[in-house]
């Protein structure tokens, strides 16, 4: 018993190394087998050998979500602890849609997803983004805010000045929305862009005012990861 | 008289706040309601319905108006301060749409966003735009200007290159300032591109000296903002 | 002559400021009026007034330059300083292009644009970017190199991969340099992109090793221009 | 033999510089010849000229190879050594290639750029990104792992998202990776974009989350070459 809760929590021996390191294949062996299900014109045979996996994966799961119960000093607080949590709806999504109706299965199938974050106990980056979010939280809030008003502002105006001569694209505010989002990243996709001199001109002046807006979330978490690193040391 | 003073200047009260989220909410609502109105193909019903909207949300932000002249210290320095000047602004539009020809309330409508300025009052990040922007002023306006001058050499180069082999896209320098500003913010709709070796080998110098100073303005509003933070501690 | 010579060369009287706005408005005016003459069917009547503004800001520059001239204590040292030089360059192309051929004129026309150089004199952020390029000179040119040689390696690859599936796009390594370039720089105008799987992957790697390289030469003149500005102080 | 030595291993007498700027000069020579190599309709007489070029090219390369070699104070270390490595293997394609079937050849002329890497020896910005490279290693290392499951849960939210409405473009979760990248780097070439209010939705909250994670490795590497720069000094 005392030999299981070191191999299972401890990750400084071999056998804890050789425990994490397994249970980490399985993981991404489960979502390789997920990703793999998605393609088009598989075989039966395919889709048998991904089901096995799957259950191969579940069942490795479920083991080590009882064995995590049973060496834990305190079950309930491991139960509803984060890393707890999410190992319970690792495994939930399988046993619950054995018993629903195949048809909601697509939705469902997504919860499977739930269990990269499994990969989160093993990553350090995942802990110093926790951190970094703890620090910068109400700073990146209000600038998130801000950024939403600026979003807001320019889909209403290009909506103003694009939609008389585009009605079928920029139809609604809530349409052009989009575009606020791919031009104010500058991600820019060319499904949707202004062709008149008003439109033009207004996306120039929201580019201009709303870059540097928008790209400040992103320099607070870089901000506050630093900060992070710096406590870890 | 003082209890509504207090109800509506200050925010640390329990009366306060529910005041402030109130407020909050009708601009949110009058903003959603907008936006809803230019859907396409809405219903007579759905059409009345956004109208009385307006209606309750102009009455609101009018009762708020005057409450807050009756409550000021100073009557005329409320009414000619930035937020008392945006709070009639904000109602206005309506009380004079009433009495205007129909056919110009398209554009008319647009003022009615001035609301979303109101939000301002309860949001730190416009504060701190604010001051970052008075640190940086000077600056920001020299290299907004230097990026005005590459823009447009960007645009002249690009014409010249261009415009003999795409003459109905580049037809001239202003329409390739549309190029140079999608270009050099990397947006890159793929609406207007260069197809000449010349335009090509153009457009990779101007990226690479191009970026860096259209770059600049936002990180001058980047680094203003942190010492406007430090300034608050 | 004293009095000229303060007009011209210092800018805290009144008179100076007088005749630096004018020569600025003047080269903003033709800066105008060398776009306005781009545009696709103009009639003749507008050609007439474009040429008389040109022919009236060529006149005035061409005073300034003299009078420059003039008021200057070194002659030779003004004549064949950076300025000195520029502003005969503002003025060489419309004496020269009354003798030369008509035809050759197109190419011509853009050395007008030289004028713009002469905004530089009344411009701080130029000569703040001039030193920093001083600071960062031996990194910058040495990223560059290396973003070079990136890009070079980018184009190579995709070309291997391309190729054979759009031949007609990737045609060859020089085609697949513009591929590199609008990728790299994240601008993505969409008129080449991979289609084969292997092309995608690569692209994967060149955009996960590539941007933190190409970034670094922005970088290094934003870290210059803050140096820069210190050395101001 | 001493005075060999000191014009290849040395590179500040004069010799030795004019030794350092052939070598430099047959490769980038080495590298057009290359490119020009995959122009399309080329002619057999320009063919013949490249090929000419590139057994020169090789000529010089193992001369220098075998010089190096001779010059070198203990053998095995200098051709076990990075630049001993790079210097056969820019060779060894030639001579192998004479012994090879022909169909092989598109594939294995890729090695040719292995050449660029001999550029390495003279450049210093290499040899800081190798020292920056060390410096950051563990951080880059788990920034990139953050970003390869952002981009992995990106690909399959949206293939979630969009595979109903666009099942030939959104796949499966693999074909979605592409979107994800082309995304989350901002490149968007505009080739798969979503088209449903959900994905819409999705991909706003994505590029909200995920364009500080993916932007991070960058900014690590950034940081990196200052603090090489710094050990530098």
């Amino acid at each position: 018993m005392q030999k299981l809760k070191q191999i299972i929590e401890q990750s400084d021996t071999r056998s804890g190394k050789v425990f994490d390191y397994v249970i980490q294949a399985m993981i991404i062996l489960s979502l390789v087998s997920f990703s793999i299900e998605t393609l088009p014109d598989l075989s039966a045979d395919s889709r048998k050998t991904l089901k096995a996996i799957e259950i191969i994966c579940i069942a490795v799961f479920t083991v080590e979500y009882i064995a995590r119960i049973i060496v834990a000093t305190n079950k309930p607080t491991f139960i509803f602890s984060f890393f707890g949590i999410i190992d319970a709806l690792a495994i939930l999504p399988f046993y619950l849609a054995s018993g629903l109706d195949l048809r909601s299965i697509r939705s469902f199938r997504l919860l499977r997803l739930i269990r990269i974050m499994k990969l989160a106990r093993y990553n350090a980056a995942a802990k110093r983004f926790h951190r970094a979010f703890i620090i910068a939280k109400e700073e990146i809030v209000l600038f998130l805010f801000a950024s939403l008003i600026v979003l807001y502002l320019a889909a209403a105006g290009i909506y103003h000045f694009e939609n008389p001569a585009q009605p079928e694209k920029f139809s609604s505010i809530f349409h052009s929305l989009w575009w606020a989002v791919t031009t104010l990243t500058t991600v820019g996709y060319g499904d949707m862009y202004p062709v008149t001199a008003g439109g033009r001109l207004f996306t120039f002046f929201v580019l201009v005012i709303g870059l540097g807006i928008v790209a400040i979330p992103a320099g607070l978490v870089a901000s506050a990861l630093s900060k992070a690193r710096e406590m870890e040391d």
